[in-house]
Formats: C-alpha cells, structure tokens, sequence
C-alpha cells in the first residue's frame, strides 16, 4: 500500500481531462487549452528526452517571458528534469558562468534583444550543449523540435521531491547559485497560494514580472496553474501593451510594480480600457481606487501582498500577513512550513531576541545546484538556513530584522541597523536614514549613521544622537552621522549598503562581507 | 539535501510558537490555546509511548465526540501511531469485532450513555488492551493517564505518509473495514479544503458531526487545525446546546444535519440568540437567510458542501463543485487528486460512458488496515478503485452515476438505476421511484421499477413504462413497475435497495452483492 503523491504533470494529466474547453496559456496570438497544452507538453518530453535528457538533467531557458516556460515545465515534470529560466539581463561573462555552472544538456535560447549577449556567452562558456532558437521557424528551432516529439504521454514514475524549477540567486551568498525548487514545492505553494490569494479555475493571471524570478511564479502563475486558471504572458512590461492585455483577457490578477501601476493609471485617463476584472491584489493602494478591491485573504489582514518575508529558497515569500492573522511586519508563516529563530549553535533564541530565521518543510528548496558544502552549512542542524534574521513577537508573529551579513557587532552588542534606521527616522528633521558599521580595532565596529533632512528642517549631529538615545538601548546609538542629499538605492529600490560601506569605510561585518540587494 | 515535509505534529509545533494566545480547542469548561494543547499532546505521546504505543501502534476512542479525540491525533501522529474513532452506536457485537480487527494497544472509552455496550463489548473481544476511561477522575484515568507523561516533545522522525486517522467503514465492502487515513493525506485535504471553505485562522468550527466520520473532520475540523483556528467540541448534539454554542463561541462553521436546522430555526424564533458570525456553509438554502451567506468558493460555485462525491478513503468529498467551476453533479477533483474512470481491464473509458471511479493522490488512503487481499484488489493497476461509477461530462465534470454493486445488467447492456430513476420522476404523477434487479435465467436480470405517485395522481404501470422509453434507451426501461405508499429508507435517509431486493426478489447484480447504504 504505497501512498500516492502528485507530480507536476500529473496535474497536467488530470487538467486536460477536467477542463477539457478551458485556455491554460495565452502568448500573443497562441492560445492553448489544457489538452493542447499537454499535447505540446508530451511532444516536447518526447523529443528532450530524444536529445538526452533524462531524470536530474537540465534544460536552459536563455530568453525573456513566454508561455514556452511553462511548456518546459511541464516537460522536465515528466523527465524528473530541471529547467532554469535564466536571467535575460546577465551580463555575457554571467551567462556563460550560469551555462557552465548549471551544465545544461539543452539550451533554449531567444535572439530578440539578446542575442548578442547570448552568442557572447556561448563563445566563452566550455560547456557544450544542444542549443535551440526559439524565436525562429524552421529546422532546429523550437516548434521544429517539439514537432519532432511523440504526443504520446511517457508516463514515466517521477518523485514528487525532485527539482523541476532552478532560480539562480546572488542575494545571500553573493555568488550565483541555482535554487532547486522540487515539484513538491510547487504543488504545495501553489495549493496554499491559491487558497489565501483566493485564486480559482476563473483567475486569469498577466506573467508581468520576470521568469527569472520567484515572484511571478509564486504570485500568480503557479496557483493560476495549479486550479486550473489561465495564465496570459507577456515578453516583457510595456505599458500599452499591458494595459490593453488587462482589457482583451479580462484578467483578474496581475504582477506589476509601482512605477507600471503610475504609467497604467496615467495612460488610461486618456484611453479608458475596461478593467473592472482586476483585483488590486499587489500593491493595492496605488492604484487609488482605479480598479476593485482584492477580495483575498492577503488584503483582509492587512499590508497586501509584499508584506511579508521570503526567498527564493523558500519557494517565495512564506512568512505572510495573509497566512495568520496580520501580525509583525513578516506575518505568520506558511502552514506547509515550520520556522526557528535559530542561534548559531542550533539552539532557539528567547522570544524577543533576534535569531537567525531558519525553515524546514514542504516548500523549503533542496539547496543549490552543484554547491555541496554551502548546501552542507545552510542545512545545519536539519534546518535551512536563511541568513536573515528574524524575532518573534509576543503574539507569536515575526519581525524580520535583517539580514545576518549585515549585523553590526561592537563589542559584544549586536546592532540591526533597521532598528536604528527606524530610531532616527522617528525625528521629525530626518526624512530617511541608512546604518552601517565602521571597523574599529578594540570595538570591531562603531555605528555610522548616514542622513537625509526633511525639506527645510535642520538638526545637529549631537541632536540626532541624543534623539536615538531616548528611543533604543544606548549602545545602538550612532558614534557619528554624516548629512547627505539622497541614500543610494540599488536598482530594485532598496537601500544600497555596498556603495555607502564604499563612500563611508563600512566593514569588518561579523556576518560576512557586505553582499548588497537585489534580493 | 534531502526534502523536508512536514507531519501533523509538526503543524502543531509551529502553532503553539506562532499563535500562543489563540484557543486551539473548546470542550465544555475546558479552553486550551495551542501552546496548551501542545503541551497537554507531548505529555499524552509520552505516557501512550510508556504503555507501548510506537510507529504503527493504535489507539482506539471508544467514546462521543471530545476535543481528546485531536489530542490523541496530536499524540499519535508524533508517535507514528494510528488512532481510530470508534463507532459509539456500534452493537456489542460490532464494537468486539473492531477491537480484534484494530487491535489496539490502548483504549479509550467512555461510561455516559454507551458504558453498557462497551462492558459488553470488552467482554466478547479476545484482543488484549490497556482500557483507559476517559469519563471518570482518580488513577487510571485519561486525565490522570495523560500527566503521568513527560512535556517534552518526543521528537522523532516520523514519515508524513504514515496512517493516522483510522475510520471504520462497511459503505463498500459490505464489512467493516479501517480506512488508513496518513497525515499527508489530512494535510493536503486540510489546506485544499480550507482554501476552498474560506476557512482561516479566525475561524470557529462547531464539531457536531460524528467523529467517527470523515465528514466532520474534513468540513472543517482538521482544515480549521491546520489553519490556526478554534475547535469547538460537543458530545453529541443537542439543538438548545447548539444554539447557545453558537452565539457564545461566535462560531463561524458547523455541520449540522437538515433536522437540526429547522430545530435551531424554531428555538431561535424564540430565544433570538445572535448568530452574526455564522456562515450558511452547509446546507445553506436550509436556513432560509436567517444566518449570512457563505462566502467560500463552495456557495460560489453552486450547490454549496454536499455537492459533490467522495468516501472516507479518498479523504471525504474530494470531487467538488467547489473545487472547479460547477459542473455535472460531483463537480471537478482536487488538485491533489487524479481521478480516471476505468473499465474492468484497467483502461480509461470513453467520455460519455460509466466507468469505475479510480484515484490516486495526496488525499488518497492507503487502503485498508489488516485486508491485504482487498486492498490488492482495490488498488488493481495503481489506482484506488472506489466500486462507484462515474461518466465525464463533455466540459470535463463528473457525473456520480451510482455504485458499481447496484449496477443491472440485462444481457449485454449494463443499466443504472438513478438513470431510470430520474426518468420515472420526470413524469408529473410520480413521487418518487427507485429500481432494482430482478434475476433473469437468459438476461442475468430484468430492470423492477417501485415507484410512489404524487398525492392523487394515477398512472398505469404500461404508460410509465412507455414514458421512459420517451425518456431514454429502450432496454433501459423497466420490465416491471410496483406501485407502493412509500420508498424504505436507511437511517441516513437514502434508498435502502437491500430491503427493495428483499421485498421484490433483486439479486444477479454483476458488481456483488447488495451492500446497503449507510456510506
């Protein structure tokens, strides 16, 4: 009496036969229903495990957007393959890193707008590979490929706990390293998504944030697939595009981040598309009442979607408002998850104090690709090991208070610079703060402060000090502040601590060396 | 890098840290938050492991509902151990016989209103056991039992696909037989269902089903557990209990049968206690807007929780109209559940025709405890074989079309009797109709029709004969009719077709012998 577990593409066997008239992908002109989809999705296994791939094999996506993503997946769920959407912005020598590292036996690769880097890449990568256009028609391109396989199911017995989703990230060990996301893990996120995002068969999602990304996959496209939804793809965010996609599939949720939302709003006080079926699920309030109101469970608890705490590792961001009750600023986590606030003995911290965050269960990755003794170090004790820090609250929710590479240390003190951050920004002269750590030779760190005034206010070094004094434990407070126009951001918006330890002389961080964003 | 899932025991670890001041559990007088319940689990585990109880060990509950019954599952599944909740209407005979069968370690048993038939029961059975009253004080008792064991967590590697939950079940075999329920299995149905309910960590569930059914734990006891939220516990039900229960607790959800809604309507007329809180989730138009509307995706979707079809070893209602788009009269499966209608060779039949119901899945038992021949049988080819029969409806829903082992046959034509059934009420002077079998030395059967005309109605045998073979295939109809005042009923209220084979000659059946009702 065997238990019997899904895969990934079991799901796909059953919505073909459950939804047989229902769309599952829709990208640009191609539109699939389920059995399509899992025709194409046969032909497709058929004809990558003609060219090699087996069980633990790999396969490179090396292009932007597009519903083929998804046709991969479900393809490498039948194999027990992996399939890696790669980051389209990698610079040549990235990408020919990821090509070596990942050790691809097929890479599908896209010309538009990166074919240059691509070709780039490929000159300097060792590695060799089937590589397959798949933004061209005729012999050896994708269509040409996926024709060539059978239509017949392989029906192959795959554990639901192989890796079938790899995400390359930097943001915790500085370094590139594939995150291997278990078909296990997907089912598991996609289910309890779907239930507190209040996804069903009716959701039509818009792919707007990148493949490359957790985000996407987890907020919407694969709850949206998982119960049967549809998911529309867009190549990349153009905001007349997207605005007339909204309009043209009716679609209820989409991924967009604010500055889209702005230009969407403004582009249709003068164009007036119909968007009464989207729900304002990510980043509500910016749109100001333009669309109806999220009706999930994300929005009944407050904060929305981005409120929370996550990682790629984790499968996305499982510590969320919207699974308990609101809560500290992480929320609760994932009932498909257990969390520990960990010392660096393995032992939990007292409720209060920070510790590191550290997870187990179903939608806690394997651990990197081809990293061994990472790997080994972040499972210690049974345990992933997030490198953020975290405190419970008295009502049991979580705070996240940083990431551990950032912890300052003076003397036998640590120092989140949030806290700080937060201390300073509560007088009224401050409009932000950044903290960082400067090395000192007895303390191995004093605490620097760097501050932007509110328009027109003004306020002494001493002033501010003492300000923070009267807020948060005294060793806390900054040895020095430094008054500055602006807090240099990283691309995705947050504050950019390697180019103020660069312009100020940070370091000696206990946790490691200063890794920047990016996350 | 192995993967990580988590166990039944692990969901509670968690809630006791990320919930420590929300009431787990409520059972007269006795209110328990997570962290109690927690310890009160540990403890239990510990004195169970002390009487001998390890993986694979059973537990029976020989009692009425008592919120001791999730605190048993807390334990058992932190042992690896089974817990059953016996039948407490069982006969003597019928509860001597499930103690030999489960042959249990430790039994729990209650004195009030069942103490007789236990006695007796005990006396019967051969199996030997620690017999722990759960109903009394002093030594030897539950309460005395549970703190003679230690608090601290057993913590040991338990697998999520062990059984846990154990229901006695004669719905399909025709003798009471364990269905293994895992932990995997009540996780994934716990997290669908709560995502489909709207079930939270706010909400209240009122177990007024029996807990010896999988009816009440999967609406909504165990998705309420999983989700965080409170479990209100009566013994058994009493309708003024009930009504104060329910404002007193501001329970959101309960199962409760049609009799003791309208029952609880009346009272109410009367006592106007407030149930603002309350969702009209089962049985919704039941209640006739006195209580709010149910907001889930069951109501959404039409026909609310009932609509639909399972069995206790496919973890209750796993083929939902809620967990689609509506459709045919069972609705779409679970995500976690993969269904195939068979023929007796194993191969899918077409769309459109009556095949067996088969599953495989995270909701999907492991067969049956202590029956390894049945359980062979059963899970012939790989998949779960229900012995129901099912048609896919061309929009890809299922349609329940009745139990194999009430199926005619009538030479090569195999014939079901709801069909003909619902033929027969089309016509205006039939009440209510029900058919059988009648064996036949050529055909193997002919098709019987005993049918209850509408108050003042009259009908010729031969004109209704004629009506339904206006209505469908001609060999369908019925050979013969039988007029009578009324149709014999089960105790659950469905057609008893053993007393109509009884009192009109059924029998031949190719699917078996007739089984009863009573699933």
């Amino acid at each position: 009496m065997p238990a019997t577990r899904l895969t990934f593409g079991d799901v796909l066997r059953d919505h073909r036969r459950s939804y047989p008239d229902r769309v599952a992908l829709v990208d640009g002109d191609t539109r699939l229903t389920w059995p399509e989809l899992d025709d194409r999705v046969n032909r497709l296994a058929n004809a990558l495990r003609g060219a090699g791939v087996g069980q633990d094999d790999r396969v490179l996506w090396l292009g932007q957007n597009s519903s083929r993503v998804y046709e991969l997946l479900g393809a490498a769920a039948k194999l027990g393959a992996m399939v890696c959407p790669g980051y389209w912005r990698w610079s040549p020598a990235e990408m020919a890193f990821a090509i070596d590292d990942f050790s691809p036996t097929v890479i599908i690769w896209q010309d538009t707008e990166i074919g240059e880097t691509v070709r780039a890449a490929r000159e300097r990568a060792t590695h060799q590979a089937l590589w397959i256009q798949h933004d061209a028609a005729g012999p050896g391109t994708y269509e040409d490929f996926l024709a060539s396989g059978d239509a017949t199911d392989p029906d192959l017995e795959i554990s639901p706990d192989s890796a079938l989703l790899v995400i390359y990230t930097a943001a915790i060990t500085g370094r590139q390293c594939g995150s291997l996301i278990t078909q296990n893990n997907l089912i598991s996120m996609g289910v309890s998504v779907a239930g507190v995002g209040d996804i069903d068969a009716d959701a039509v999602f818009l792919n707007t944030g990148p493949m490359f990304h957790i985000g996407n996959f987890q907020f919407f496209g694969i709850p949206t697939f998982l119960v049967a939804g549809t998911n529309v793809v867009l190549r990349r965010v153009d905001a007349q595009e997207v605005l007339t996609v909204l309009e043209a599939e009716h679609v209820t949720h989409a991924y967009l981040m604010p500055a889209t939302i702005a230009e969407l709003i403004k582009l249709n006080e003068a164009d007036e598309k119909d968007l009464s079926a989207l729900h304002a699920t990510f980043a509500g309030p910016l749109w100001n009442g333009v669309i109806k109101d999220d009706p999930s469970r994300f929005a009944r608890y407050g904060g929305g979607i981005g409120q929370g705490y996550g990682q790629t590792e984790l499968t996305g961001m499982q510590i969320l408002r919207g699974f308990g009750l609101g809560g500290a600023n992480a929320g609760r986590p994932n009932p498909l998850l257990q969390i520990r606030l960990l010392d660096a003995d393995g032992n939990e911290v007292p409720d209060g104090e920070p510790g590191e965050i550290c997870a187990r269960g179903d939608v806690v990755h394997l651990g990197y690709w081809n990293r061994p003794e990472v790997n080994a170090e972040r499972w210690a004790h049974g345990w992933w090991h997030t490198r953020d820090l975290g405190r419970r609250e008295p009502d049991g929710s979580i705070t996240f208070v940083g990431t551990l590479t950032r912890m300052i240390k003076s003397g036998a003190e640590n120092i989140f610079p949030a806290e700080v951050e937060q201390a300073l920004t509560r007088h009224p002269a401050v409009r932000e703060a950044a903290v960082i750590g400067i090395p000192n030779e007895r303390w191995l760190q004093d605490v620097k402060a760097v501050v932007v005034l509110a328009d027109g206010a003004t306020a002494t070094e001493a002033e501010l000090i003492e300000h923070v004094r009267g807020e948060i434990a005294t060793y806390k407070k900054p040895k020095t502040i430094e008054f500055t126009e602006a807090i240099p951001r990283t691309a995705a918006g947050a504050t950019d601590y390697e180019a103020l330890d660069a312009a100020y002389g940070g370091g000696n961080y206990p946790g490691g060396t200063s890794l920047g964003a990016g996350r």
